[in-house]
C-alpha cells in the first residue's frame, strides 16, 4: 500500500495522456487508482511518496538481453565481429562458471533496475544462475537457454535443459521460460523443427537472433533458397509466439509474414550501430504492421544497458535514415520502449491506470534538462536519461530508490565482478 | 594551487597513455604535473583531492552550440523542418529579449559544465547576453553573430555589429569572438565576400552552417554552379581558420579542400539525426586528412548538450554505416570530442599533460557500468555519460563539483527560465 502524490504522470495511454499533480496508489502490487490527486479516493497507504512534481512513467521493458555478458563490458572493443567472437568473447566465455556468471547477472540487475527497467527478455546459458540474479531482484524475466547445434547430440541436450528449466522457473515468481534456438546460422533445421514442437506442447514462446548481419541473411537465402524469418515459418516457428531479435536484413515478406503470424522485433539499434550490422528498417516494419520493440542487447556490444538510450537510437536513426522527422515521434518512441515489449511478452504493465501492474519509474525532474517543461513526454524520452531515474517499482515493490537497491549490496557486486575479471585480463 | 591524487589519468596524447594512482598538479590555472603519483614533486596545494579511483581526463569542447536556445527544449519536436522553423522556432526566437537569452545561456552553462564541457564555439544573436553568462561561468567560449542577408542593409548592420563584439569581448577572459555567416542559403555571395575580408583584417576565424541537409547543398550546386564549400573558397572563406558546422552533404572535392585550408568540421550527429538531415560522412572525411571535430547543436534539435552522447553517436554511426566495427575507436572518438575541438580554436588543452592548461573532468567510478575495468578508455567513451561527471575545473576553476555550480544556483536559473518560458506558450 504505498501512494505517490504530486506526480506528474505520463500515463502512456491510448490517447498519451499527461495528468500533472497526480495520484497513484498501490495496493497488493497493482495500481488501483492512477489520476487527478484531487479526485484520488479514500486510501490507506503504508507509505505516502511526495513526487514534488516528479514524472512517474511506466517502466522499461528490455526485449533482448545476455546479462552475464556484464562481466565483459570493455573487454573487447572496436574489433571485427570474426575476430572479437573468436579471440575475445568465445576464450572468456569459456572461463565463466556458476558463481561468475551469477555475480555479473546481479551487476545487471542493478544496472537494469536503476535505469528504469522493470522487465528483461533474455537468452544466455547459465541459467540457473540468472534466475537465481533475477529471482532476488525483483524484476521481471523471460529466460531462455540458447540452444546451438556444433555437434551431433548437443542441440538435443542442451533442449532437454531447457525443458528442465521450462518447468523448474516456468510461472514461478516473476519468471517465464521461452526457448531459443541461437540463430538460424549456428542451429540447423531438424533442431529447429524441435523447437518449435516443444514450444507448442510446452505453449510458451520462442526467442531468436534473426537477420542480424547482411552475411548471416543472405547466406541463409543462398543455401537454403529462402530468408531466415521464411524459414522460420516453414520449421513451425511462428507459430508459436515468436521473438526476433535484430531483424537488421528482414525484407518486405519477412516483415508481411511477421506481422501476419504476429511475431515482436526486438530492435538493439545501439548493438547493431556498434557491431557494425546495420540500421533496421523499423519505419517501415512498423508500417507493415509489426510490433516492433526495443532491447539493449548484451554489455559488451552496446556497451550500456540503457533503455533511455535506445528510444533515442531508435526514434534518431528512423528519422535520419528516412529524412522524415516526424516518424517515430517521442510517444510513440517510449511506447516500443514499455507497452509494446509489456504487452509482447503478456505482463500486464505498460500503461499507468487501475488494473494493471504497479510496474512505474519515477523520473527526477530537478535536472535543468526539464525546465522549460512544454511537453513532457518529450522532455523524457529524448531529454531524460539513467540517470535522472530515482525510483522503480515491480509489482508493487520497490526495488531501487535514490542509489540504493533493496536486493543488493552495490559496493560487494563490483568487488565480486573485479575478482572474476581478473581470470578474464590473464586470456 | 590544487593537486588531485588518487586518480585514473586517461592523459588523451599521442600514446593513449593511461596512468593509474596519478597525481595532478595544478598551478597559476594550468597543470604542473601529471603522471606517476610516486614521481610527483614537492607541491604546496591549498587543496587536496582525492580521487579514489576516479577517472581525470580532459574536458570536452563542444564545437557547435546555440545557447540561448536552451529556452525551446521540448517546444517543438517531430516537425518537418519548415514547420518547425516558420511556426515554431522563428515565431518564439521573436520574443526573446536580452534577459531571456541571458538566462537560458545559464541555464545552458550549467548543463554544459556539470556534463564536463570546458569551452564552447557559439553561433545566435543576443551575443551581450550569451557573453555575460559565459563569462559568469568560467566557461571559455568563442561566440559569433550569426549574418543573414534577407534585405538591403541587414546584413551589413550585422556584420558591423559583429565587428563591436569582437573588439568588446575578443580576448577578454577565456572569450573569443569569430565572424559568422549563417549559411550560403541565408547570405548573399557578396556579404559572404566581405565577412571573409573582415575576418582577414580581424585576424579571426569564421563559423558557419555548411551542406546541412541534402536540400541546401543540391540547390547551392544548380544555382551558383558549385557546392557551398566550393563557393567558400572562391569567396576567401578558406583563407582564414573556418569552421564548418553538419557538412552532411559534402563531397570528395570539398573534402579535399577543406583538408588543403585546414578547415574545421563541427560534426553534430545527434542533430543531423533528428532533424532528418542525415549521417555525415566522418570516417571518409578523416581518411580524407580532414579535420573532425563535435558538437551538439542546439537543446532544440538534439535535446540535450551532451558530448558522451555525441561521441558514441558519432562513432557507433560510423560504424554502423561502414560496416566496420574498427572505425573511430574509443580513443579517436574520445580525441573528436576533446583535443582535436580545443587545437582547432586554439585552446591550450585537450591534453592531460604539464603546462597544458587546467581544463579537466573528474569522473565518478563508482557506479555499476565502471567495473570490471578491463579498459578505462572504452569505459569512459562507450558506458559513460553525463551524470559520472563529479567535477569540471577550467584553468584550474572548479566551476562545477558535486551537483553544485560555483557561477549560479540552478534552482534560481530554472525559475527565471520556466517564467520565460509561459510567454513562449502562448504563441
Amino acid at each position: 500500500m504505498v501512494e505517490i502524490r504530486h506526480a506528474t504522470l505520463i500515463t502512456n495511454n491510448d490517447r498519451d495522456e499527461v495528468i500533472r499533480d497526480a495520484t497513484i496508489q498501490v495496493k497488493d502490487g497493482k495500481i488501483a487508482y492512477a489520476g487527478q490527486g484531487k479526485a484520488a479516493p479514500e486510501f490507506a497507504p503504508e507509505r505516502v511518496i511526495d513526487a514534488h512534481g516528479n514524472i512517474i512513467m511506466p517502466g522499461f521493458v528490455n526485449m533482448h538481453t545476455h546479462v552475464p555478458m556484464n562481466l565483459f563490458r570493455s573487454y573487447a572493443d572496436d574489433l571485427d565481429l570474426m575476430t572479437w567472437l573468436n579471440t575475445r568473447i568465445f576464450p572468456a566465455e569459456d572461463k565463466l562458471t556458476e558463481e561468475s556468471a551469477y555475480w555479473a547477472s546481479m551487476a545487471a540487475m542493478c544496472e537494469l533496475s536503476a535505469a528504469g527497467v522493470i522487465a528483461f527478455n533474455e537468452m544466455y546459458f547459465f541459467v540457473d544462475s540468472i534466475a537465481r540474479a533475477a529471482q532476488q531482484s525483483g524484476l521481471r524475466g523471460v529466460l531462455s537457454r540458447a540452444v546451438v547445434t556444433p555437434a551431433p547430440g548437443v542441440g538435443e541436450r542442451m533442449l532437454e535443459e531447457s525443458k528442465e528449466l521450462f518447468e523448474k522457473y516456468n510461472g514461478k515468481g516473476r519468471l517465464k521460460v521461452f526457448l531459443s534456438p541461437h540463430a538460424q546460422y549456428t542451429v540447423n533445421n531438424g533442431m529447429l523443427e524441435q523447437i518449435a514442437e516443444a514450444a507448442k506442447t510446452l505453449g510458451t514462446g520462442v526467442h531468436m537472433h534473426v537477420s542480424e548481419t547482411r552475411g548471416e541473411h543472405e547466406t541463409c537465402l543462398k543455401e537454403q533458397g529462402m530468408t531466415p524469418i521464411e524459414l522460420c515459418q516453414k520449421v513451425g516457428l511462428l507459430d508459436v509466439p515468436f521473438y526476433a531479435a535484430h531483424c537488421v536484413w528482414i525484407g518486405e515478406h519477412d516483415m508481411e509474414l511477421m506481422a501476419e503470424y504476429n511475431a515482436t522485433v526486438l530492435s538493439c539499434p545501439k548493438s547493431n550501430l556498434k557491431l557494425a550490422s546495420g540500421i533496421a528498417p523499423l519505419t517501415e516494419m512498423m508500417q507493415k504492421g509489426v510490433r516492433v520493440t526495443l532491447g539493449t542487447d548484451g554489455a559488451a556490444s552496446n556497451n550500456k544497458l540503457s533503455m533511455w538510450e535506445e528510444m533515442t537510437y531508435a526514434s534518431f536513426l528512423q528519422k535520419g535514415t528516412t529524412y522524415d522527422p516526424k516518424t517515430m515521434p517521442a510517444a510513440q518512441t517510449l511506447k516500443l520502449a514499455t507497452r509494446y515489449g509489456a504487452e509482447a511478452l503478456g505482463l500486464n504493465s505498460g500503461v499507468v491506470e487501475a488494473g494493471k501492474n504497479a510496474d512505474l519509474v519515477m523520473v527526477n525532474t530537478n535536472g535543468v534538462r526539464y525546465t522549460p517543461d512544454y511537453d513532457e513526454i518529450s522532455l523524457a524520452v529524448y531529454a531524460g536519461s539513467d540517470a535522472d531515474v530515482c525510483m522503480t517499482m515491480v509489482g508493487g515493490d520497490i526495488i531501487y530508490e535514490d542509489g540504493k537497491f533493496a536486493f543488493a549490496d552495490l559496493d560487494e557486486v563490483k568487488m565480486k565482478l573485479a575478482e572474476y575479471a581478473e581470470s578474464m585480463k590473464k586470456i
